[in-house]
């Protein structure tokens, strides 16, 4: 194979490509080249076949695909704390959107994107699905930190100082997209709220928007029993034979939260090929149900698992969201055998790679992928001994041990700290934006 | 106040005292003097008071009680990952046992011990409550770490390496505590393993030999389902009916799991006095169910956190069980304020020694109690912006982030490492006994 001068070789203790599901490969090397994954090799066979290269020695680490944050809100990591344990509908309407409505901006959203954009990095997420106001300033984030990112053109009927209603905040998303147009790490998705904030006539409208550009409609679904009950009132139907009728329900649809299903809705989404974005900690935080994930997953429903916002959870950990995917899922099913290992593992990355389109492109170690890839150290008491990798890194990893994160071949964390973004200087501003909310 | 030469003083930015509850002081100073809290002041009156002091400045810093986890395995740390993601009963029967039954010795407590006192102390525990085989070797371990702990003393009609029978079981316990006496930072404690595998006569023997000597009695009680329907078959009564029959139902019992409560058997735990053991990792990983932990807190239960064996969690992390806590509360009551933050802090501290009977010593920062406390990080991503610290050391804080740790005032974890205990080769002697068990 010819390879560039600048290659790099990544010689890993382990790794763990997660295509094919549940493999472990040992003292094996990642040779990337021109941001793609252009080999996978023997570390013996690297000297020989790749003397170019610039080698990483990664003695005692496991080297696995970035994460995909597949929901969340980024901006929001300015609220993290400002109030827990709480209601969904309090914490909202009395808490988060007051806030917003006196805070959001572009310089709150700038400010929060950073803020997020290092602690994803840092944790190993490469990739993150979004949805808030102001995208057009979260893309310029994104570019500037390297990370990768679908970015949500928010649509409801609630007027914020992104638009006043519905049609405005779709022509708001229509500006931000032909203003960017196409950038090589980032999309575009349609992100209306949730059924009870958008009327019928938006939602076939961003149905012809979406099918049209090949895109993603990205949606809040049945994140609460009380949402069922108002749709039958509002509309005389369940959110999801809505959506069926509006001829929404496809694969372009990927439905964050979905904790109230019943077995034949299950069915219903799996045919119709809807990603569910399983968010355990703030479902589990805002008392709002358990996600069936092994209903779901058994009848075949693609299942990526993201973060919510920060206000929420209150982190953007997707180790902490991995593992909390499978304990949630067994607890819940009362099903040890729920959500193995390995699984969560594939719905933290490929499965959340498939969600939002990508998985031609990343969420796997594959020849021909682009090196979206993340290092982490297992030399830690916590990790010690070890018996499996891929329970370790679902089970018993904390995201302070990745060490290294590249994205399309970049290295964007060396040694834990994130290389294209000044942590510093962002953590300062983000408390300066919460002394601000406080005074 | 009189203070030796040899007094110290840390200057935090943040203390939380967790008694009273949900309080935060800032530019407080804990001054330590013999191993025990002698003061707490702002930080500027520290030069005049203390000249004599040696400073130590966490300037952004949060200082709280160590943690106590109130129920675990500790040298089960060696089974980390063994087995995963399958059923209480085989996963003990055919993966746990088995293991034990080939390995269990004394050389495989003490390298067991050692992993757990690094990976607890690193991680911000400082008494930690323990069931296992060689308690007297566990004991060897504690007083060479610094750390705290109360040891149980197993008893069960399965015969071990240990002892072959029941009254086995009980003449180890008595030699150990004969043989080792009293220790200021070891307590003993009386463990038979579950209402499934002792005898009502050990239990009557136990009840008299934990009353004679002011001890606690560490039970494993209602983990599953199944162990109800066992010994109303096997006893003709339901485990707490027995326990209370056999005068066991009392002040001196802490429980663990109880993951089956009725709202009757929820007033008289309260009544009783029992103090619940909750393990919520352990619950949702083999899908145990759900402990009560809303009602019991309602209802008055004293309710303290344990992270169980790392071969059922797969971390001795505190900061995760505490998070979990409070997430696997509201989840599973439906009730988002369920345990808020403060409360589950309480849980994993006060509450913690309160069960262990050792509430006047430690589990709080108050003046008069030994100096057993840990300083936090907050400078990162992902512990930004700082609205609520309460919040965030629950709901945002990784272990990585405890840099300091002192029991009794003497500094065990210096930046993150562990000073008393030799962490590289205490890994390195941990894998071998790994890959002993692969041979």
């Amino acid at each position: 194979m010819t390879v560039s001068a600048d290659c790099q070789a990544l010689l890993a203790k382990y790794v763990v490509p997660v295509v094919p599901e549940n493999v472990l490969l040992e003292d094996t090397a990642i040779i990337i080249d021109h941001g793609a994954i252009v080999d996978v090799i023997d570390i013996s066979a690297v000297g020989e076949r790749y003397p170019q290269a610039t080698v990483q020695a990664l003695p005692h680490h496991v080297v696995m695909p970035g994460m995909v944050n597949a929901h969340g809100h980024s901006p929001m990591v300015l609220m993290r704390g400002l109030a827990d344990d709480l209601p969904l509908m309090e914490w909202l309407q009395n808490h988060i959107w007051p806030a917003e409505q006196a805070f959001a901006s572009e310089d709150f959203v700038r400010a929060g994107s950073e803020l997020a954009a290092v602690e994803m990095l840092q944790g190993g997420t490469t990739c993150f699905n979004d949805n808030y106001f102001f995208p057009n300033i979260t893309a310029e984030v994104v570019e500037a930190a390297g990370i990768r990112a679908l970015l949500g053109l928010p649509v409801m009927n609630v007027p914020t100082i992104w638009a006043d209603d519905e049609a405005g905040y779709i022509d708001q998303g229509l500006a931000v997209v032909e203003q960017h147009g196409g950038h090589d790490r980032i999309g575009w998705a349609w992100a209306p709220h949730a059924p009870y904030t958008v009327s019928d006539e938006s939602f076939c409208r961003l149905g012809e928007l979406t099918e049209a550009g090949g895109m993603r409609l990205h949606l809040h679904l049945l994140e609460t029993a009380g949402e069922i009950e108002q749709s039958l009132q509002t509309h005389g139907e369940h959110p999801i034979d809505r959506l069926v009728r509006l001829g929404l329900y496809n694969e372009r649809l990927i439905a964050a939260h979905m904790t109230q299903l019943t077995a034949e809705q299950i069915e219903a989404t799996a045919r119709a090929g809807v990603s569910v974005l399983h968010c355990p900690a703030a479902n589990m935080k805002l008392a709002s149900g358990f996600c069936p994930i092994d209903r779901l997953d058994r009848a075949g429903v693609n299942i990526a698992i993201g973060t919510d916002g920060a206000a929420s959870n209150n982190r953007l950990d997707m180790f902490a969201e991995m593992r909390l995917a499978s304990l949630n899922a067994k607890g819940s099913a009362l099903n040890p055998e729920a959500a193995p290992a390995a699984r969560s593992l594939s719905m933290a990355t490929i499965q959340g790679a498939r969600a939002l389109g990508l998985d031609h492109l990343i969420g796997s170690i594959e020849v021909g992928k682009a090196a979206d890839v993340i290092a982490v150290d297992l030399d830690e008491a916590g990790s010690a001994p070890i018996h499996n990798v891929i329970s370790h890194l679902v089970y018993a990893v904390g995201r302070h041990q990745v060490s290294d994160v590249w994205v399309s071949g970049q290295r964007l964390v060396q040694a834990g700290e994130v290389t294209t973004l000044d942590r510093s200087a962002i953590v300062a501003n983000a408390q300066r934006w919460a002394d601000k909310m406080h005074a």
